[in-house]
């Protein structure tokens, strides 16, 4: 497919009726990654050892985002999504944290802007519990990993 | 500061309460990169030079996210902000759109998290109106520009 | 004032900055009308006469909207009201009910918005409970009354 | 149907239970106008001639709220539509500018009340951009144009 | 079963995958009482005999809120009710009201999350509308009474 | 005071006006609890020895629940919170779990409300957690501890 299918002919911004799509299993995974300070990733990670608590509010946050979705991106179709899954590597030697989220959906559209979201709105919450220590975090690398399911097939990242 | 404020002693989640702060002028301002395609890049361009909707529908996407950041990052406080600015700049020569965003508050908190939140919500407003021409769109560089305003001083991140 | 305040001079859409805007007691008043057969507005009546629920939900559905209305109207700035009012008159010789709200503020921006969305949603509330009875039914005049406070001066419509 | 199906006998509010109707393809198309003075009329196509932002806003913010109608009106049913179209027609003879929506679900319940909404805060957002050039604007004749699907059968307005 | 099926077997937190439940006619019932001065009962039943908004509010909210419950409640799943149902009983014996819900689903997931959350809200609702007349209230017994569909069968609680 | 303050001389709900109000340091906290089965205790308590996540999850949606207070209930103000504190308190002996909540703001009115829904909706999410081991839990006892700022003064309960 080679144009916007979120803009009409005359360019406006327009939503795609999904009335004719078939419902089917479909899944997204994506991907993210914060990057900190050692002294920043060290007292998350202890923060681990004890209670978890940032990445255990990052996980919610990020799992309540996809729910939101369709309410936070305008032409996004509100969906019942069967699952969502946020999960986070701690990559010391790389200075960061790894965030790979899962959608789950029987439905008419594709779940990426689902996973997409989780992964976004979790890492902003990492930042957020962390920025006092840390003002010059980053956020990179949110991408699709993997779609299945719909009428445009598979896809998985070429790494 | 060398702790993370918002967890506990014990490592539990808290809010920080900031009853005891002053209110002051502040300011944030963030900064997000997707890159995509020189094709899917032309086709936002082109579109921009009819009537700019994907862009225009990220920019809305973008500010109303900035005041919804209270309840989608769990220990962030709400709001009542006094300005959110979400721009654009096609970057052609490294396939990518940059987003700048600003926002401005008189009152207890720093601002940066609704900066942050509204490139980031922008961006993938961006990446919705544009995958079904590209999968392989990526999100980048999301982080603090400047902050000024409350007892922490003024932040301008060093390039 | 003869240009439009929400655009930037390239014609985007932009928050209007409230930040120089001094904390002044805000009032604005609003009116709509919902006209429908007289079957259906007696209806509306004799309920009113048990228990006025068709009227009470559409009061509270009004005053839950303007709470909402700087989360629905993209531009509009997130507000605290002080006080939302929404009341209701059945003018028989009219086939039609009469909507008229207030909304008060401490703050720095005008809220006739909240008032018009109060009404507005007031409207269709009253629209939904009565639709299997009457499908013909029309919202009409819904307009700013009165508006006082701020640095734009007292506002009063002409009848 | 001559009675009111959103309270019981005794006058309360009360949902409509959907669980036996069948799940079929609906559509409602709804209208509303708003009229201003020639003034502002012409800054609202002047911008267009830009790039349009007054109104690809308004049409986002219809879009989201046909999206949120299940929220904002209390005894309505959550939905997915298929489908949410606003479009705008200057009408300079009249001083005013027509919007209509269009929604469509594959679903248990129709969707006029969704089609009613998305026009009402697309009026809304439109005023809310000009207010500050005009106070006299007027929002009036927002009413169902046509529904389909669904046990009741089809409906077009008489004009 | 005997293990918390909201946690992994790590402790952290996770939804429930309910892609392969099959969609069935699912109902809950639940139930909540506030206990209050019999001064302050006789305000509500009072103000019942005239126009009886307080419980009409507390219905709406209760009505609401189930909606919500998939956004509020970190790990429920968001849902399309058929039908949400909010009763009052006065038991003056008692010095208190009891709220009974009521909620279906044609779907994957049962539904006594919803049915608690309209009760609980519907007593803060009824809470805040009487606290400047009584601080001492207070709510209790919030708890499922029957359910209804799914694989795990039929519930009812033992008195 | 003895009479609702939430409802007009003619039986309607409105909006208590908080305009003449001072702005005051104002807190609040509340209580409820949940009993459940010992053995379901149990498993609360080892997810606790290992991550905590239902307790963590249930802090986090008490926050975010006294975030949205005044969306949820329906004639509560919007309120902007200086602090949501959350804790859980395991009483084994009794067979259930303790949480007391704490809300702090500096504004014109009280903030019961949230409390009590921050204390809620934790109560909720624990039920929602668990309730696939245990069915007959039960949400009890809530109330308000103590009150402070505001023209009414300290409030303890007396126990």
């Amino acid at each position: 497919m080679s144009q916007l299918t979120h803009t009409a002919e005359s360019g406006e911004a327009r939503m795609v009726d999904v009335g004719d799509k078939s419902d089917s299993r479909r899944e997204a995974r994506a991907e993210a990654f914060i990057t900190m300070t050692p002294e920043t990733l060290k007292l998350v990670q202890d923060n681990g050892l004890k209670k978890g608590d940032v990445l255990s509010v990052a996980r919610i946050a990020g799992i309540q985002a996809a729910k939101q979705c369709g309410t936070m991106i305008p032409l996004c179709h509100p969906l019942m999504l069967n699952f969502i899954g946020v999960d986070f590597e701690i990559q010391s030697e790389h200075n960061r944290i790894r965030i790979e989220t899962c959608c789950r959906l029987s439905g008419k559209t594709g779940v990426e802007m689902e996973a997409l979201t989780a992964a976004s709105v979790a890492a902003l919450t990492v930042f957020d519990m962390c920025k006092a220590a840390d003002k010059t975090m980053r956020i990179d690398g949110i991408r699709v990993l993997e779609k299945s399911g719909g009428k445009s097939g598979h896809y998985l990242v070429e790494d």
